[in-house]
This record gives structure tokens, C-alpha cells and sequence, in this order.
């Protein structure tokens, strides 16, 4: 059983649970020999506080340890009560050509040892292999994971994608994977790529494998033990990770850092403060081989906690973009992602944390895509001569800025559009995120000013206006904006609050939401709008953390009545139904149909099978995820409609 | 005293000596206040390795514990046996607009209580005032540093750089403090930019300092606590810091990472492991103050340590650009490096380590920019009929491809450049630092692409060749070298061993260098020049490491033939040249004169006053540096006239 409880793009902290015990992911699972224990399973678990660990069933099994193993248990042998996840020997085939074992054989060893999750003997795929060798592979791979069902008893199943570096083979293979009663979803033949430094094929295999698998179960990244590759492979959604690394690297006196790895014989500083470094001089490390491979350990838990820190406060795509300039290779595939922003942007919470500009690949982070999507497709400009551009100011867009903008359109019966590098913002939508939340500097990349140029054109295309002007420059702007005192700013602000109401729901939203006598409370400090009551009843808030709508039942409502479906509608069944209605939160398990365009952290309307409006709350879960979790809240209600 | 022992760029690993011991730098004095000691002094050194402190005089001469300092020493009363640093109060003046106190009280004051190192009550320059205003400023705090000196007795005085915004009067008040007799010399006014994020203002702000600076004491960084700015400080050859934010941000219950601060209270994870976290709970962390401010310390010094760990291993770009990621006002502030790229060249040594390219601020580097400027002015093409102009390989820059690219040229009598971001590559150069050492991502910034072709245009217009011809595509390359069956490879080895010599010895030193019966001594395993004779005479080695000459007393008697001086000297006294020509380092204080184009890690000639060539040898300085030094060696002689 697999839950998440916190989430970024792809990426979530999540809790699994095994017979052993709850694991909290993205964990690492630290790979023990049973001949040759550096770090005993003991230490893992006291010193390095490690829930899980991974074996090699292929090993044992070929050692003087098979039969200690089927007698006593796997983890009567590794001393270790928690869970314990083991390999097939996939990987020895890789090394070695071959295997000296059967499928049967080793799943069923596997069961008998105790395993609680267990590796189907896949084909590992060679990343030069051709499509027809690859495909063959996933045929055998596929075939193998069902007959494994029957073998596997209480234990849980890990079954692999395969499909070397063929996307079409990797998506199929994981489609058919989530067909199979598997427990854990894994991706194989990865540890060439990180070899070889091929971090940008590595994204798209991540990416094309989680296009098949289905969401609700853990995904683990096979042989990825260096912390380098951690922070992409959890934006994209992958939640375990093994590690031989922290000791082999030790025994190679290499010492792995979160930007890469350092031979301990060119340290002449000691530059961790970890338990195992902090008393250390470099000659310490060199000589002594476990000081080595614990900080080599507590490298790699700490970059993952940095990461789940890094979920939590919505700061995950900005510890990935600095992290990706620990080696060109890397930003190599950062900028790969560029590719696929369609499909991460699925996964992508409504608004979530800052966005700090790191380089030209920021502007295509998912938010700033999404952003100047629904600008073209959603946001219709009210009624104006003429459109005025304006250039980004020089220092980052300011609250003094943006009121002489507003009062200048008004003067000037203009519609004032500012461009900025993610892309043309008009200006009621001026505090919605991320535009508001992100961080800019003075200077940039050509390629990101040429970029905002072809966004802003883009949007001229749409034809909304019969001619713009250019204002360069906020010295101009200033001046004229000294000299024009605009009316009252009660257009403005029901430009803004139609504005948000199209960009959140959809061309459309403004007229169901704020047909009729329009009442916008303000906020007495700052002026802003806090409340919608239409004909006198609540129907929006406006945060001021993101600047969009929370939405009131008297909202749902008209949006109900003015949207067919699917629009905007969370289906649940008729188990779920009275609860909802009560204000209780709907559960994936009970949803039954959901909008397409539903994204993570959207106001959303759930309904029954017959679309009676229940309840109106916030989508914890888009579309795919509604559909597979079976544990976990979709729909966090706010207003059920029973009670108001 | 100070020494340089390790360096990159203006940055540097140093020893500063003082009564009460030596430390190494950079350092980081905790601030300590006698009236509130979160972290003892006892336990800073103990348990912190803290080699120096920092106090206020100020706030001790208007405390209870005044005339206890003055009866006991402030060692005795911090009971802290190193060396302790003081201020004034000049940040209180900055803080309160006036103190009570004047020059002659706080800097007798600081005598008397046994100060270290003791500051001059300067004058604090706001970042927003007038020029006037500054420049007033200015001329006070150097006239109070003049008057200083005699009161200073024992202790080291500190006099501090001003100016404001102003890069004139920062560099004007940078010279005068040079003529006193300071041991630190610190730059002031700073905190404010620091606490605006106004990070491009502040390297615009040392880096007019560090130009009038004498490059031979210590820079203390007044007021820089937060590691966010010790990278950028570093390599912009600041060596002292001072903190009181780990105790600071402590009380106000911020946690500070190397990207910034997160407030406690956001905290799920505790994603460090230092010594004061490893066991915590965030709320531990919440509830102890003296805890967050042992993580926040640990924090501050790990990453002097990574610093001092990069410039040892030639890694130290790459972190700072890394670390510009952590906001966009410090990738701003790397971006201004640009403009100042022909004085940081001054200071970067002839090759270390790699080049990764991180993003366009990559192709400005300082080796970079080098590069490309004695292609410009030293290179010259043999001779040929015309120009390829080949583009930068797809895949890493490969032996393969070299060796195509060779074979190539050779066959239709044209000569090779290939187009890079670091600039156009004569074929016969491609070994050379740092085009060998740079690994750059397949997918380029289109900011590095239009570089790439503006420096290619520069090369091209100094009219080598009547015409070029451009393949694009190493298909078509490698279609065309498989026919192409050139010769021997004696020609391009010829080539590459003369156009070495130009690019690392200046135009016309392959004449001086290869004129007569040449033979290139070749590596057995991979065929490439190792030794390097001439009439039989060993004149040069060749560097696999960054395909640069060694130079040896053969080879120094030609260049010291043909080029008359200053070029390529480091001249000595007469106290010196005895033990130079008997093959001993020439230290920086008997350096009478150097050729301003020498480069730390150049080869040069060592010569006495009379141009006597006495050995030949590595700089370990430049210009600037051994002129001011009066410690450590300026050239490490390799071989002594005497001997050879």
C-alpha cells in the first residue's frame, strides 16, 4: 500500500507500507551482502536511521548463505526487523552475460527467504541495444512478471520497465506492468547511463516509463545510489532508490559529495560537518575504509531529506536546477525536460513556493508554461482602444510599478500588458502565480529575452487589440503616470476579478461566477480584493498568497450550473456521496470520474454519478491519480452542500 | 604576516600570523559579545575549531566590563587564548547615526585591552549616498588610519575601504590604505547591499576595493556572515569574515543553509547532519536557540571549508557559479563578473583544473577569455589554402574526432578551427587548457551560440586565410576523413609544437624556441609530443595535463636570447641570484621587477639586474603579487644556470 502526502510536480513524499513496517519515501535503500558487511544492518538502522534495505537474492542464493536464508529467514540472517526489498540477479546478467537461475526458481526463493518485496528476473536492456533486442526483452520481462504472480505469496512483487532507450518500448512495458498485481513499479537498465554520465537519456527513460505506470504505487530508479541523480529522479517521480555505492565508492577511496565525487587522496580539506567527517583530518578518510562509506551515506540520506525538505516548502524545482549544475551533463538534462513540460505540468500543483529564476530553463518550469497557456487560451481583455506593451522594470516588478501602470491604461483607455520573461502578463492578473512569486534578475539571457519576445507575439496574435504601442523604459512611464490620474479604480478591480476568474476555471468562469449585483470586499491595509459576494452571496475568496480564488459553495454552484460536464467536476460514487455532502473529504478510493484539466491544488466541484453538486473543495490529485490511488484524499472539501 | 600558500583567481588559502598565533584563511571570526555568550569562547574553539574571534570595543567600552578588559586583557576576559580582531563602532554609527566615542579613545582603547588586530573608527559610507558625501567620508577615514598609527603600538590595525557605491573613491581609498602601515585591510560599508540582496553592487564594491588593495595583506569582509556571499567573496580574494548572524538568525528562529535561510518553523525535515542536527527534530531546533545557532556556525564553516577545498583541487568557479543558483540576485552578481574579466585574468593561474560549463556566464571565465585573446593575439596558422571551419562536435569533444578532424585538414590542404563556446580552436590547440579540460552539455544556450559565432567573426577578421569553408556536422566529417588518407602526422605535430609555443610564450617564440634541428619525442602509448629538442638539446616538455610547455634551461637560454626584457622576467637582486642560478626558489621579497604579462603558474625566466639569465621556473605570482609579497615564493625554479 502506497499513500502520498506531499507532492511536487512528479515528485512526492509518500508512505509505503511492507509486513515489516511503514517506509517514507524517497528513501534509500542502503544494499547489504551478507558475506561482507561494511555497515552492519544494525548500524544502518541505529546510526543511519534506514528503514529499508535492499539484498541480493541472486548473491545468497549462489552463496554459503542459501541455506541459513530458507531456514531462518532473510531477516533473521541481515539482523534487521524491518522491511527488506531483494534483487533478482537482472543485473548480474548485465554484468556477466548470464544467469545460473530460473525465474521460478529465484522469485520463489525469494518468497521463501522472507522477502517483503521481491524482484521478477527481467531482461535487463542494453542502452545500445537495438528496438527489435529491446522489445524482445520487454515480451520476456512482461511474460515473467505474470507468471510471477503465482509464485509470489504474501511477498510484494517488483516488476521493471524495461525498453533501453526506446520510448515507445519503455511506455508500453510500464502500461502492461500496471496491469500486473506488482507492489512495487521499478525502472531497469539505468546504471549504464549513470555510468557514463547520460543523465539527459536517463530523463527520458524516467519520463517515458512514468508515462505507462500507474501512480499509486512506488516507483523505484534501479542501481542509483549517487546522490548527483537524486534530486531529477524524484522530480520525476521516482521513490526509491538503492544504494552499493556509499561502500563500493569507499573501497575505490572516492568520497561522494552532492556535486559529485572526490578522490579522498586529492582532499586536503575536509568539507562535511557529517558524524563521520567531523572529527576527521583527509588522512582519516584515506585509511580508514567504513569512516569513508559512512559519510559516503550520510551524503546521499541527507541530499534525499534535503529533498523531501525541499517538497515540503515548494522549493523542489529550484533545488533541481541548482543541483543540475553539478556537471554539464546534467544541465543537459534539465534542459531535456523542456521536451515534456506538457505532461509534467499535469502534476504540477496549482501554485506551490517561489519561482526563482536560475537560467533560461526557467522560463519552461511547468508554472510558467501553464502560466502563459491559460493567458492565450483563457484570459479575454476587457474592453480598450488599444493595448499598451510594457517593458519588464529594470528592478524586480514592484507594487509602486505596478500602480502607475494601472493608473496609466486607465487614462490612456488602454489595456496595459507587461512583458516579462514568462511570458506577456496583462496586468489584472499582475498577482496570480507565479508571476507575483517569482524572482527575476536584472540582467538576463539573451535566449530568455528572445523568448519573451516570441511569447508576447504569440499573444498579439490572438488579435484582441486593433494596435499596441511600446513603452520602453519606466522613466517614461513614471512621468505620465504623474500627469494622469485616473478615475476610480472600481474598473480596475472588477477587470481583476473577472480576469482570475477565466484564468483559474476557464473562459467563461467571469460570467457564471459574477453575473449579477457584484460586491468586492477589500482589504483595509493594502486595498485589495479579498471577497466576491454576488447578489449577496459569498461567492470567492482571493488569497493573497497566490492570488486566486478559493472557492465558496454559492460559486460552485453557479459554476455547476453554467459548466456541463466533465468541466471541473470530481466524480465520486454513491458510497462516497452523503459524506461529501456532509463536508467530508472525497477519497480516491470513491472517485469515479474527473476532469481532465484538473491539476493538483485546483478548485473543484465534486458531484455524483447523476452530477448533483456535493461539495466544493481543493483537488489534492489530478485526473490519473484520482483514478488509481486507492488510498488518500482526491478532493479536500471545504463546503459540502448539505450545510449551506 | 601574511602568506599565500593555495590560490584561484583572487581567491586564496593564506596563514596570517599574529601574537597569539596563526590562522588559516578564509576565515570566519565568530562575533562574541563578553555581556551575552551563546556559544562560549571555550566551546568556539573546542568544539568548533575556531581559530580567531571578533569582538566589539565599542560596545565593551560603554559596557560594565570596560575596566575589566582594560585591567586584564580582553583574552582573560573572553578566556580565549588565539588571536581576537576588534571593531570600533564604525557600524554603530552606521546603525545609531553617532557614537560616543572618538578615534584616538577606541583605537588606544583597543591597544590597551591586547586587540590583535584592531580597527579605526572609519567612516560608514551608505550605499545611497553622494559622491561628495563619500568622498568626504573617504578622506576622514584615511586621515584617522593615518593618525592611528601612532597609538596602534603592538597591535595590528585594521583600516577599512569606503566609498560607497563610488568605484573611483573605493579604489582611491583602497591605494592610500595602502601606503599605512595596516596588517587588515578591510572593506566597509557593505551590509546594507547584503541585507538588499544587492549582490551585483557588492562585487562592483570589492572588486574596486581589490584593485587598490596591496595584494599582500589580508581583506576582511566586514559584516559578511552569511555563507550565500562567501563563494562570490572568495573568489574575489576576500580572506576574513565576521558573523554575529549565526547567533542572530538564531533568535529570530531562521536556519541558514548554503542557499539561503528557512525559518524553523517551515521545517519537516532537519536536512542536515552536522553535529548539532544530526540527532534533532525541527523542534528541537525551534525550541533551542543555542542549537540553531551551533547548525548555523557549522553551516558558515563548512562552507569556507568547501571553498578552501575547490581552490585547493581548481574547482573553485565551478562552485560559485553553482552557488550563484541560490537566488537570482547572485546569479545577477555573477553575471557583472563579466565586465571585469580582463583584471580577474590577471590573478588566474595558467591552467587549473576543469572548465564545466554551467550556463553563458561560463564562456566569460576568466581562462576562457583568456583564451581567446592569445589565440587573437599570439596564434598563427601554418600555412594553408583555405579554412575549415568545423562545428563543435555533438557528443563530447572526442580523441576521435580530433583525429578525423586531423586527418581531414591535412588532406585538402586547409587548416582547422573548430567552433566552440570557448571560442574558434586551431586543431593544433585542441589539447591546450582549458579546451581539453572543458566538458560542455550537447544543447546549448542560445546566448552561447551567438557567442560562439561573434568570437569566430573576431578570428576570422584578422584576414589568416582568403577563404573559408564550413562543414557542419561530424557526419559528413567522418564520410570525408574515411577517404581522406593523409600522409604522416609529422606536419601537424610540427604545427601543434609551434603553435603551443606562440600560445603559451607570445608571438615569435616558436622561432626562438624550435629554430634548428628539431625532434619531438613521442608518448609510446598514445603518440603524442612528451620532449620536446632542438640541435639536441632538451628545450621543452609537453604537459598531458593541460597541454602546456615545461619549460627547460635550453629552452629559457632561447627565449631569454631572442626576447629582450621585460618579457617573460621576474628580475631578482643581487642578495638573491646566487642561490637562483644554484636552482634555489626565488622568494617575493628580492623580486625587483616583472614582466606584466606573467601569469601565476607561467614559465619565466629568472634574471638578475643585469638581465643575467639565472634560472628558469613556475610563477607562483603575478606581477602585483611579487612586488608586494614579503613572504613566499614568487618563482619556483626548476632548474639554476649553474647547474646546466
Amino acid at each position: 500500500m502506497f499513500e502520498m502526502r506531499e507532492r511536487a510536480c512528479l515528485g512526492r513524499v509518500g508512505r509505503l507500507r511492507t509486513s515489516h513496517g511503514v517506509v517514507e519515501t524517497p528513501a534509500l535503500m542502503p544494499v547489504v551482502n551478507p558475506s561482507n558487511l561494511l555497515i552492519s544492518p544494525e548500524e544502518l538502522r541505529r546510526r543511519f536511521r534506514i528503514e529499508i534495505l535492499m539484498t541480493n537474492a541472486y548473491i545468497i542464493y549462489r552463496s554459503r548463505f542459501r541455506d541459513q536464508v530458507l531456514e531462518r529467514g532473510i531477516h533473521h540472517i541481515l539482523d534487521f526487523e524491518g522491511p527488506i526489498m531483494s534483487d533478482s540477479g537482472a543485473f548480474q546478467q548485465h554484468v556477466y552475460g548470464r544467469v545460473d537461475v530460473s525465474n521460478e526458481e529465484i522469485v520463489k526463493f525469494q518468497t521463501a527467504m522472507g522477502s517483503d518485496l521481491g524482484a521478477v528476473l527481467d531482461i535487463f536492456s542494453e542502452p545500445d541495444s537495438r528496438w527489435r533486442e529491446c522489445e524482445e526483452g520487454v515480451r520476456e520481462t512482461l511474460s515473467r512478471c505474470e507468471e510471477a504472480v503465482a509464485w509470489k505469496g504474501e511477498m510484494g512483487l517488483v516488476g521493471t520497465v524495461q525498453g533501453g532507450l526506446f520510448s515507445d518500448l519503455r511506455t508500453k512495458c510500464a502500461r502492461s506492468l500496471s496491469q500486473i498485481d506488482l507492489r512495487v513499479q521499478a525502472i531497469g537498465g539505468v546504471v549504464p547511463l549513470m555510468e557514463g554520465y547520460r543523465f539527459a537519456d536517463l530523463v527520458e527513460v524516467i519520463i517515458a516509463s512514468k508515462r505507462g505506470l500507474r501512480p499509486d504505487r512506488p516507483v523505484h530508479l534501479f542501481g542509483a545510489g549517487h546522490p548527483i541523480t537524486f534530486g531529477l529522479a524524484v522530480l520525476l517521480g521516482c521513490d526509491l532508490f538503492d544504494s552499493a555505492a556509499y561502500a563500493k565508492y569507499a573501497y575505490d577511496g572516492r568520497m561522494i559529495t552532492r556535486w559529485g565525487t572526490t578522490r579522498v587522496k586529492n582532499l586536503r580539506y575536509v568539507s562535511c560537518s557529517c558524524p563521520a567527517c567531523f572529527d576527521a583530518t583527509p588522512k582519516d578518510l584515506k585509511d580508514d575504509v567504513k569512516r569513508l562509506a559512512e559519510h559516503n551515506l550520510h551524503v546521499s540520506l541527507q541530499e534525499l531529506e534535503e529533498l523531501k525538505q525541499a517538497i515540503h516548502e515548494g522549493s523542489l524545482w529550484e533545488h533541481v536546477e541548482r543541483r543540475s549544475r553539478a556537471h554539464p551533463r546534467l544541465l543537459e538534462a534539465l534542459k531535456t525536460l523542456r521536451k515534456h513540460v506538457d505532461f509534467l505540468e499535469r502534476y504540477e500543483k496549482l501554485s506551490d513556493g517561489s519561482l526563482f529564476y536560475a537560467g533560461p530553463e526557467s522560463m519552461w518550469r511547468p508554472v510558467a508554461w501553464r502560466f502563459r497557456r491559460r493567458v492565450l487560451e483563457r484570459y479575454r481583455p476587457p474592453e480598450a482602444e488599444s493595448l499598451l506593451i510594457l517593458q519588464e522594470a529594470r528592478r524586480p516588478y514592484s507594487r509602486t510599478y505596478a500602480s502607475l501602470l494601472r493608473d496609466l491604461s486607465l487614462k490612456a483607455n488602454a489595456h496595459a500588458v507587461v512583458r516579462s520573461v514568462l511570458g506577456p502578463v496583462p496586468i489584472e492578473l499582475d498577482e496570480v502565480y507565479p508571476v507575483a512569486q517569482s524572482v527575476i534578475p536584472r540582467e538576463l539571457d539573451v535566449e530568455a529575452l528572445e523568448a519573451s519576445e516570441v511569447f508576447l507575439r504569440q499573444f498579439l496574435r490572438l488579435g484582441h487589440f486593433s494596435f499596441g504601442v511600446l513603452w520602453e523604459g519606466d522613466k517614461t512611464i513614471a512621468e505620465l503616470a504623474s500627469k494622469a490620474k485616473g478615475p476610480s479604480s472600481l474598473d480596475m478591480d472588477m477587470a481583476r476579478a473577472r480576469a482570475v476568474a477565466d484564468y483559474q476555471f476557464g473562459s467563461g468562469a467571469s460570467d457564471a461566477l459574477l453575473g449579477g449585483e457584484v460586491e468586492l470586499v477589500k482589504s483595509k491595509k493594502k486595498g485589495k480584493i479579498r471577497n466576491v459576494y454576488v447578489d449577496s452571496e459569498h461567492v470567492l475568496s482571493l488569497r493573497a498568497g497566490d492570488g486566486l480564488y478559493t472557492l465558496k459553495m454559492a460559486g460552485g454552484r453557479r459554476l455547476h450550473a453554467t459548466f456541463g460536464p466533465p468541466r471541473l467536476r470530481v466524480v465520486v460514487n454513491e458510497e462516497s456521496a452523503p459524506f461529501n455532502r456532509e463536508g467530508r473529504n472525497a477519497f480516491a478510493k470513491f472517485v469515479v470520474e474527473c476532469d481532465d484539466s484538473i491539476r493538483p491544488w485546483e478548485e473543484v466541484l465534486v458531484v455524483d454519478e447523476s452530477d448533483d453538486l456535493l461539495a466544493v473543495g481543493r483537488a489534492i490529485m489530478n485526473r490519473e491519480e484520482m483514478m488509481a490511488f486507492q488510498q488518500g484524499v482526491a478532493v479536500k472539501v471545504r463546503e459540502g452542500s448539505a450545510l449551506s
